[in-house]
């Protein structure tokens, strides 16, 4: 009797923003292997799982893609129910394309439960919609990894045709910028650096874009998962304000529980 | 005394990827505005609200913006929740910023629940992710709307540098396509077309994007919601079949409960 795979987006971080699948599915696993990013409040949803940290987090040791794909098909085919937790949505940028194709090679049935990308909600929660009508209509989501990622894209989005959104650029965002200016991008284009969205921890830098060519941008970036956003949507934060930004009587209203 | 509203994403149309906390937004609101693409099956998770289809539709006659943003305000001002639904995610081509800003001018508290967008999920629930390392390690998301809302962004987008996923281009496919090949994208492109993602109609279509600028695609259209996706990660698609995709034993075996 074989095991069953779900590929699972958690999210952003915030364990409100799972998917009422998502939950469903770590609540009956067997077995959860989950990626460093994701918070171990999630975690929590699969009381009764094993839950093993297979964790990809910049600079640090962690268990290669083939050992993970080794253990999700292993206890599958103990008949085990296995959740594969990935921070935002697995098949943006998550390798989730890659985990599928083992699992169809070996033979054991899975399914993909998408979930909220942080590509669109770090923005989002801290204000920034990543297209608004006369602004952009269009999105550009961009690994941040290395040139060879993100460059061909790069050049060729005309400056102001659409909002950048880098993930896994914090390393790389003085390249980054410095590569967008270069090919027309106003120095004094809106960019942000939304550091850990969803969680209690969450800050966000708001700055320029020249201002990202510099060593240091004046905010405790630590390890930190971290979103930049390029392009005029930037601008709206200081005037979309939800609960998540800044304004302290609307903060105060939503921790007070007025909303439940 | 004043409510609050909730700017909510419910997702692809599936109840089951639905948030916890739009969820929760649903079962306390006490006004529920929902566009018409969302499902009705998702408004039974609000039992106790007043609920109204404000839903622009291709073609058809609806409610103008101004108007749903006066609806949301004046329940608000009579300490209503309100909780506006919409498709996909309130900011990805959703007209979600323009409607915090509506609020916040206003003066009414309000947040943003972010959703699975459409953009990412549609493909992945089809078996095509949208990124694959070494295949594509970004994308471009642009609604298909109107010529000045796509032209600019696709124009530069090099060929092959990322996958390209069209929301709201199903009146416009045959332009867009033809626009991608005078750029430079091969015509064999492997593309494909995401009809009524995370509903029991949902259907593919798969082809290559000169068959796009085809009058017909020889499936029936009708009035779904469409995401187009061009680029090579549309192959993986026979390779990537899930629970959602064209596998017979693994669809049965979801469909007997075989999952919990």
């Amino acid at each position: 009797m074989t095991g069953f795979v779900s590929l699972v987006g958690a999210g952003p971080g915030d364990p409100e923003l799972l998917t009422l699948k998502a939950a469903e599915r770590l609540r009956a696993a067997d077995l959860v292997l989950f990626d460093a990013l994701v918070g171990l409040e999630l975690i929590t949803f699969a009381p009764t799982a094993q839950r093993f940290c297979v964790g990809k987090r910049a600079g640090r040791e962690s268990i290669d893609q083939a050992t993970i794909e080794r253990l999700m098909i292993r206890a599958a085919r103990r008949g085990k129910r296995v959740v594969r937790l990935k921070s935002g949505d697995p098949f943006v940028l998550g390798r989730g394309g890659e985990e599928a194709l083992a699992l169809r090679e070996a033979g054991i049935p899975f399914e993909i439960v998408p979930g909220v990308t942080s590509a669109v909600s770090a923005p989002a929660l801290a204000g920034i919609p990543v297209t608004h009508r006369g602004i952009a209509s269009g999105l550009v989501v961009v690994s941040g990894h290395t040139a060879s990622a993100y460059g061909p894209l790069l050049d060729g989005v005309l400056p102001d045709s659409a909002t950048i959104v880098v993930l896994m650029g914090l390393r790389t965002r003085q390249q980054i910028a410095a590569r967008l200016i270069r090919r027309g991008w106003r120095p004094e284009t809106p960019a942000a650096v939304v550091l850990a969205a969803g969680t209690p921890e969450m800050r966000t830098w708001r700055g320029r874009l020249d201002q990202l060519t510099r060593p240091s941008l004046g905010v405790d970036v630590g390890d930190a998962p971290g979103t930049i956003v390029v392009g005029r949507v930037v601008e709206l934060r200081t005037l979309i304000a939800g609960v998540h930004a800044d304004d302290p009587g609307v903060v105060a209203m939503a921790l007070s529980g007025g909303l439940s």
